[in-house]
């Protein structure tokens, strides 16, 4: 890992940010008390079920790039980690991927019924928009940045990449519509993460939009190496049925160009946004996520 | 109708702002040809099945009563509009309400399928944060409008009186619990419709709070109206099926205190309204739309 920084220097790098943003989600997610009771049991379900809050801690490391602080990106950090806590409750829906098991637990619809799920969703996905601009510091582009948290999370973003995702089933593999797919569906959100944290930490235009393009690359080669893992791992190892891309004729990178292209097109892709990376204050940190999120696989 | 403006008036004042409203929803809504295809198609359907506007309109009326003007507005009427609409998606899902029916119209998910259907829901709903946040004059407290419309919206507002409503079902009618599910599932965006209008319009905190409070009451008000409404009329009428609150054994006004007292409680509660009405720029019309909502059959 270049410049001094070791691989110990981004766990704990990690850890310290997933700590401080789980106090945040815990202080913003209602609990049950509350007067919302299933509905917040629901909520927390999802939210605090051991994901890897990737997107957070890249939303952190933007403002820590542009010079702000990890406090400074603490409502964009939220703001994303909940966009993504929706889309998993909704994805799993029986109308949509009709998932069973999602980090090793059951899905929020197993345990709480469809009716409440879906409601949980929406009030994540609402809850997002007003994290963000709760806890974003004065002086910063609040309004800049919700509208763009709703590009990469709405139709031109994440759920238009989910629709695109759909109607793609059973069709033949075409790798400039998995692109789009997956830069929709996966890209958008992670790019984004990195834009809104370099906004609230104070970044120049510049700065801001190399981190977003950084931020494209690593999405991008994030969901192919999801893509590999759903055909190499099995489903304890995944914590969600394994295999099920396949199954249900989804359209992945690997099915379009094949398994080792797309190994070898995840290294490009993440190699391109490591050179995004490469001149911040947290390149090395940066970049050794880059390689961390690499199929260790051989 | 008081100080010289005439029923004439509400109705083109009504008119305007709904025209006004449509050319922006037009503007930021995708159309099938912008690459959204099926998914464009039904935010469409809902956004433009013949809505009343009742709660963008009012974003308007906030806005001129304290001094701003319509176009000041324009964003948040687009804002409270797409929630509007992405709830009634939602809600009319087989999960949900299981509507067939809407505005008499075959709801979106009996057209396009229920993923479709979802999917559409999610869009407007991240959309309506964006289009606030975008078309909020600069120097308008953008940050503090979105709070407004994510608790509005959200787990403490709509989305928590729709839980509050499913969790009801069957149960015996109580007139505190009623209040609190109308006051959540339909006051809140009502009242935040007003008060949303009022900061774009660069209210003072005083005429802000008096518009969310007479919205308050108003949307209260309201929601008896409508389940009156769906006691009293045919489903042709209605554009949705009739009668479906008791047959799906919904806590309704009616069913709490009686039909007599409902009616007596709509008009009270509209009477309260009207006197926070009473001393902005847009008396004349707030009064007049309050009259004009209570059920004119005797």
């Amino acid at each position: 890992m270049p410049e001094g920084h070791s691989v110990s220097d981004l766990e704990s790098f990690l850890e310290q940010g997933t700590e401080l943003l789980d106090s945040v989600l815990d202080a913003v997610v209602p609990r049950a008390g509350e007067g919302a009771g299933e509905l917040a049991e629901a909520m927390r379900h999802i939210v605090f079920s051991g994901g890897k809050r990737l997107r957070p801690n890249l939303a952190l490391l933007g403002s820590l790039d542009v010079g702000g602080t990890r406090e400074d990106a603490l409502g964009a950090a939220a703001g994303v980690e909940l966009i993504h806590a929706y889309s998993l409750l909704h994805d799993d829906l029986p109308c949509m991927d009709d998932g069973q098991l999602r980090r090793g637990k059951p899905c929020a619809h197993v345990v709480f019924g469809e009716a409440t799920a879906l409601l949980a969703g929406d009030a994540l996905l609402t809850l997002a928009f007003e994290a963000l601009a709760d806890r974003t510091p004065q002086g910063r582009p609040v309004g800049a940045m919700v509208v763009a948290l709703g590009r990469a999370a709405g139709w031109v973003g994440m759920v238009g990449g989910q629709m695109a995702d759909l109607a793609a089933e059973g069709r033949s593999p075409d790798v400039e519509r998995v692109t789009a797919i997956h830069a929709g569906k996966t890209a958008a959100l992670i790019s984004v993460s990195l834009e809104l944290g370099a906004l609230a930490g104070g970044g120049a235009p510049d700065q801001v939009s190399r981190l977003a393009a950084g931020g494209r690359e690593l999405g991008l080669a994030f969901q192919i190496v999801d893509d590999l893992l759903d055909l190499e791992c099995t489903t304890e190892e995944l914590g969600k049925q394994a295999g099920a891309d396949a199954e249900r004729g989804k359209m992945t990178w690997p099915a379009a160009v094949g398994f080792e292209q797309a190994r070898a097109d995840a290294a490009r892709l993440m190699a391109e946004a490591e050179a995004h990376f490469d001149s911040g204050a947290c390149r090395a940190l940066l970049v050794g996520l880059c390689r961390r999120l690499l199929p260790r696989r051989s």
